[in-house]
């Protein structure tokens, strides 16, 4: 458990990627009590230099003593560093927020959405999970409606960002799209394909039954948060051209009815969710605007007369910061109330 | 009706536009029976010329007389050329096969997708109506499993490209791409929002209840050219910036149990549907691939467990070819037989 003090020793694991410079960021701006920050990254990034408060800080390389009188360490460095880090860095007594989907599903583990279930930190053991960004978006416009009206079953479809994929992603699609431009041919090295003006219906690895992990995640993830194992999701996740923010197209079937006008007020009183649904201004949310936005964004609200109780939402966060690095924060922010 | 004879004049209208010029290339590949192409266009396109077996035809301004002796006028320069001008060609005598929505809902006029409702020819009063593009790449998967299973209810969410819009639209995502790359300030024309690296949740303009005629016309299209009524479909179209091809992420419900395996044999057997779905080899239907094919590709064929009898579909059509200029000339090879 996290000792009260004035100011703490964070760690953030992964400093020098696309979520782990977010994090730093949201730190700064959120002016988080740090006596001293400890940017840890692989061999590859280390030495590399973050501005926090006026100061160029080096990425030092992660190593087995890295947690040495750390009080958070932040993790955004994949599954595999998080498996074999965040136990070393509990036991140097850390508390560890981790991005990865490395325990995730692990029920000794609270998944937080701070906003939705904040309460399943007291239970924490000194490992607490983040969420997907896919997740987190849908999270929090299906947790007002899911108390309004109790969602029974969700279809999902996702349009994501390259950024999710970390910062080699967001070169590629804008090299291939260089390259293509020049009438030039193109490498593909993160993607099985190109992902310039092109979509791919496929992100994380394939599972037997034919979905992905983020398929997958998506609807576990889903359960365990709002804490209600009889929602039925299924989803179709996909990677758009799109260099940041997740949009997903969701058909919500409600226990009780629920009105497009309902939902909308419900929506705003949500903290955190924004309504921005004006069709004959043309505005919804698009992933250019939510960029850099702490908001999740819900627009589209038409009501689904297909079946009894039905809705028809567009939801757009940005997935490098609520979806990543800002609900991180969020989480550690709650652990110093 | 139309006359039989060894070969016709016909006519293309819009023959300058993006799915007009692939119907002057679609003739020519498939060897249709003409004597003499007529190209006709706005003012704004007169005197463009297209090459069509070995000639470089002048397109001539449409107007009230473009039609005497035209057998066959194929129709794709928006609804309102369609409604003023193709009463006219039928009164001339033509038979009218016409891509835009002008005539697709009137009861008088079959909508036609030939491998699914040929039939409908029969009683054509001069009129016949192409569906619009993401509807036929839809019904191609959908029929096959409607007379196996019965479709009841779907759920559509749509990746369509910038080609269906027409050809400044795919001016305008190449030129606001450059733009970005180069660190200048985009203009926007086609669309009401940028279209490079974005996604926006907007296909034709919007009507009262929140959805667009995109959205309405692929739930009254399906009933209309399944022949059923009972079917409940909803949608979510979204563009995408991806020069040619539709995606679409369905959900379908249906009536008897199909399993994922027996879907993709009732789907092979189907006449211009192909089956690519093996995940374990990243292989699955990509817009970049199906760009310049006839076939409607299907895969990420997967069962959805949260309803009885529920299957997930990753459907990708050429918007240009199948989705309108390949479709309108099939109908009118049914004509000749």
């Amino acid at each position: 458990m996290l000792q009260k003090k004035n100011k703490y020793v964070v760690a953030v694991v992964g400093a020098t990627g696309a979520v782990g410079r977010e994090i730093v960021s949201i730190l700064d701006e959120r002016n988080f009590p740090i006596s001293e920050l400890v940017l840890l990254a692989s061999e590859r990034s280390e030495g590399e230099r973050i501005e926090f408060r006026g100061k160029n800080l080096p990425a030092k390389k992660l190593a087995k003593d890295s947690f040495k009188s750390v009080d958070i360490a932040l993790f955004s460095a994949g599954s595999e560093r998080s498996l074999k880090f965040a136990p070393l860095a509990v036991a140097a007594g850390a508390v560890v927020i981790d991005n990865s989907s490395a325990f995730r599903m692990d029920p000794k583990v609270p998944l937080v959405v701070p906003e939705i279930n904040a309460h399943a930190l007291e239970k924490h053991t000194g490992i607490i999970a983040n969420p997907n960004c896919s997740t987190i978006g849908l999270l929090m416009a299906l947790k007002p409606l899911h108390d309004a009206a109790k969602v029974r079953r969700v279809v999902v479809t996702t349009f994501q960002s390259v950024s999710g994929t970390g910062k080699d992603a967001i070169d590629e699609l804008a090299s291939q799209t260089v390259a293509l431009l020049n009438f030039k041919d193109i490498e593909t090295k993160v993607y099985p394909h190109q992902i310039a003006f092109n979509c791919l219906p496929h992100i994380d690895g394939f599972l037997g039954n034919g979905y992905t992990r983020e398929e997958t995640q998506l609807a576990d993830e889903t359960k365990k948060v709002l804490e209600d194992s009889t929602i039925r999701l299924t989803a179709t996740t996909v990677r758009v051209p799109v260099f940041r923010c997740d949009a997903e197209a969701v058909n919500v079937e409600t226990e009780t009815k629920i009105s497009a006008n309902e939902a909308r007020a419900v929506f705003s009183r949500f903290p955190g969710v924004v309504v921005y649904d004006d069709p004959s201004r043309n505005l919804y949310p698009l992933q250019l605007d939510v960029s850099g936005k702490d908001e999740v964004y819900v627009g589209r609200i038409r009501e689904d007369e297909t079946v009894p109780n039905g809705l028809n939402l567009w939801i757009v966060s940005d997935n490098i910061r609520k979806g990543g690095a800002l609900n991180a924060v969020q989480i550690a922010e709650r652990l110093l109330k």
